[in-house]
């Protein structure tokens, strides 16, 4: 462990520097399973539970309990407003990518931020969806903007590593680009 | 307004025919935009809303207050548990996406279900992510699995089904295919 912290932006800078070297030492240290499940309660009402995960081919104990989410619809879409709706949390997953992303790459840079808000936007055509013709079922087009203050930086190193940041995005990968999914039914 | 409700698996049939028939006569009613917003606390810590959305160009105003979200890392990732990551709310809104999906869809069909879970896992490489070569910033597979009971249903009819909500499936589409996404920094 290291004595001494380096916390830009609340990242510390000695572990984010051991982790990479740990990770080029060891490239199974780099690999995780994350999980989330689903239980349906009910009309577009379902209750979602995020907790353990994979690290290098071990479960992470860090978490005493899953995080829940409510899942749900708005009326206009036949449900009762009990939590955000599954196409809003790719929304915010994308905010969030993108702003630990902003913040952790610029502590590594030397880069003080002291503001990192994030809006998203997606156009949607529910058609698809409902069996109709016209459009894909997903969104079809995606908009983020985000409003980041620093003390000690140029625009320009800020607008190159909001660039850094998107090609280096988990989220905006899977988005952006295709990921395999297998899917299966168990009929109980 | 209809007068009787016939309420399938808790969704509201003749809202869902009278949805799909004002689509029919107006594709604009199809239009949808979603959103969401986020606000960096410290560290990898990001707090999110998730509230107004525009339906055929004007906002809906169903929701009286947004649904706040956290988001985090773990501690092997630099955060705290403060909330799950970005990465775990894209396996959660797929779970919530084919949810919805099934046992709407089933109500269409009338078929009644009396489970429904859905336990999703994702292969994630953290190297792109820390700027190390080897694999692509986000899942590299995602795995599904959906437990169902339905007292009136064949297991082909299930399983048949099953493959009719991955085609259609918004967060299904979004994952597995690619979505144009902007993204804009303004620097305050």
């Amino acid at each position: 462990m290291s004595t001494t912290i380096n916390a830009t932006n609340g990242i510390d800078l000695a572990q984010l520097v051991e982790t990479v070297e740990a990770i080029k030492a060891d490239a199974n240290l780099a690999a995780f399973t994350f999980r989330a499940r689903s239980s349906w309660r009910g009309g577009t009402h379902n209750v979602g539970e995020i907790g353990g995960f994979a690290h290098a081919g071990q479960e992470d104990e860090s978490r005493a309990a899953p995080f829940v989410l409510e899942g749900d619809e708005p009326p206009v879409l036949l449900g009762d407003n009990s939590g955000p709706n599954a196409v809003e949390l790719l929304l915010q997953a994308l905010s969030f990518c993108y702003a630990v992303g902003y913040v952790a790459n610029a502590a590594a840079r030397g880069i003080e931020i002291t503001r990192m808000d994030y809006e998203i936007e997606g156009d949607f055509d529910v058609r698809a969806f409902l069996g109709l013709d016209g459009g894909r079922p997903g969104f079809s087009a995606i908009r983020a903007t985000g409003r980041v203050s620093s003390p000690n930086a140029t625009v320009e190193q800020l607008q190159e590593l909001c660039t850094y940041v998107q090609d280096t995005s988990p989220v905006r990968d899977c988005l952006a680009n295709p990921v395999p999914i297998t899917t299966r039914l168990e009929v109980i």
